[in-house]
């Protein structure tokens, strides 16, 4: 494998000095782009992109064209594990991800099994190869997954949900049932990222999308305590090269310190945390990605710059920092207008690691 | 005006001694009971009943005839300033309430105003009225309305909301229109706050459903600024008796000290933030209401218990702790399990407050 010719994000994910500083956007290869709303269309569906390993890797590349993103991240959705379980994974028009056959009872459960990758997820693992093949070292990789307590939160209810009543009535009428649920999916997640790695992922993140939802206390129990094991079981090292692993738990700011303590390399923060609070909260032990409101991007190019520099200061000086927006690019956000963050933080991040700019 | 014969409530939120931890619940008034939705059925719909100062005072006591309860809480929705304004609040079903005519351009923010309460909101204060009649100081009435950010969050947004991308698109685009919006939010709050108290509400209660969307610095500029307003300009004393006045942010947990500092008597808070640390940030400036999941109701009656022992434990000693849920009662809760939730606190507590069980 050739050498990495932008190697900033991985730089920054462990801790090593940089020129400036990363950036790369949760969504990047999205709706808000008209090559990829085009290539959509014609495909017909969201999984006829995500299944399909050349236009999954079209996709995955159409931002890197427009703006000079430091990384790339594998086009695909958080629910192919569950998917590849036998759920009928399929998407509800204004609604967003549902499955035919949500896990209810003890019987469902059970009924649960680690996939092997090289059998129903293979699209995954080949669009891995293609699109790595395709970047020819250009920037790396990000392979992902979504975390055990989110996947079983869709698991459970079946589709989108406000209350979680659901997955939170079996976690508090029947937690052996749930924890049961968790392992095995802890299991699944870490079989899928360690083929991610092996087809050519560069680094891998976790989207613990739901877990901000719980209480502390179940927080530990439900979802950080299986993202341990998927650190502890992920390869961190491939190919001669480290792989960088990122957990994100979106509203999990008063949770940093614990998340830090998995032996994770980063960790993602949105922005209803003060950067430079969490940095204090992580005390050096990992990387932070984020944490800018990706609604900033409905503000004009000079607003957007003012908020690069707040959040640049609010970091401060030193490596650790990939820049991100706090969760996806919205759908209706002006393409200019991701490009103007992206050079603002190019440009405004260098007096921060010493480069004269 | 007859003395309480329970004044838990206030003295709680007073920070004074009381012989056991008062409880009520968030939307303790509502459809997880059969006789709410038997009266809902005959109304019609939810505005039906809400507008009805008979109806509103009807279900308000429901809750009361089956629980424990340490206060009543008005029947009403957090949007009836912006319906006064005009803006034609009506509920989509499945989907939570709408407005016919959002805010949306500069000439809609300029068209707003502060509704008089004895003109469009004349309802409410009815309503207010006949409860405090019909509870003959049994135990207090709160009074409520939505904060500023949240009412302009529903105005802009014109109803349910993922990405909060118009408010926030105004907020990145044109924050002084939306400043402009919030400030006549705010007057309109105090008026309105006021006028429930002068009808006979013995304490009041913000609540910011939408301020944890914020990051720390637009939380503070767009949301809890004008909260400090209305604690400025809401009566603290009214008939000789302390009105006390809570303000709750959803999944503000960060901000409890700034929000302490505003000078208001007591903080909601959610399930996401320990109590306990939630008491020390605090530091005895305010009272604390909160803060169990309300899914943890799904659970037995022994898990419950368990539950309130947990939170009980965390908040400590000593006075200051008004028992609540997190967020408001789920609508598929069994009223038995409701029940023990509000009997577990009353006998749980007992021992915290130097009190014999």
């Amino acid at each position: 494998m050739s050498a990495l010719k932008n190697d900033r994000y991985i730089r920054a994910a462990l801790r090593q000095s940089v020129d400036c500083t990363p950036v790369w956007m949760m969504r990047q290869a999205g709706r808000y782009l008209p090559e990829y709303r085009a290539l959509r269309a014609q495909a017909g569906d969201f999984m006829a992109l995500a299944t399909n390993p050349e236009l999954a890797c079209e996709v995955t590349l159409q931002p890197l064209r427009r703006f000079e993103l430091d990384a790339a991240i594998l086009f695909s959705d958080i629910l192919t594990i569950p998917d590849a379980m036998g759920l009928g994974l399929h998407f509800v028009a204004g609604e967003g991800p549902a499955f035919s056959k949500p896990v209810r009872s003890e019987a469902d459960v059970r009924a649960l099994f680690v996939p092997q990758p090289e059998d129903k997820l293979r699209y995954v693992t080949d669009a891995v190869s293609t699109i790595r093949r395709e970047l020819n070292g250009s920037v790396p990789l990000i392979g992902f997954s979504g975390s055990p307590w989110t996947l079983a939160t869709y698991m459970v209810e079946g589709g989108a949900t406000k209350n979680f009543s659901l997955i939170k009535g079996m976690m508090y009428q029947s937690p052996h049932l749930l924890h049961q649920m968790l392992d095995v999916l802890a299991d699944s997640v870490i079989v899928y990222l360690n083929a991610q790695i092996e087809a050519g992922a560069q680094a891998v993140m976790v989207f613990d999308t739901w877990g901000g939802v719980l209480t502390p206390r179940d927080y530990r129990d439900f979802s950080l305590r299986y993202m341990e094991k998927i650190v502890a079981g992920v390869k961190r090292e491939h190919d001669g090269q480290r792989i960088p692993l990122t957990l994100f738990t979106k509203n999990g700011g008063d949770w940093l310190d614990q998340m830090a303590a998995t032996g994770c390399d980063a960790l993602g923060v949105d922005w209803t945390t003060d950067l430079g609070q969490a940095r204090d909260k992580v005390a050096g032990k990992v990387a932070l990605q984020g944490n800018m409101d990706p609604s900033v991007l409905y503000g004009s190019p000079e607003r957007i710059r003012e908020e690069v520099a707040v959040i640049l200061e609010s970091y401060g000086a030193g490596p650790g920092h990939i820049f991100n927006l706090g969760h996806g690019i919205h759908q209706t956000v002006d393409p200019e207008h991701a490009k103007a963050f992206v050079d603002a933080v190019h440009e405004l991040s260098r007096p921060y690691h010493g480069t004269n700019s």
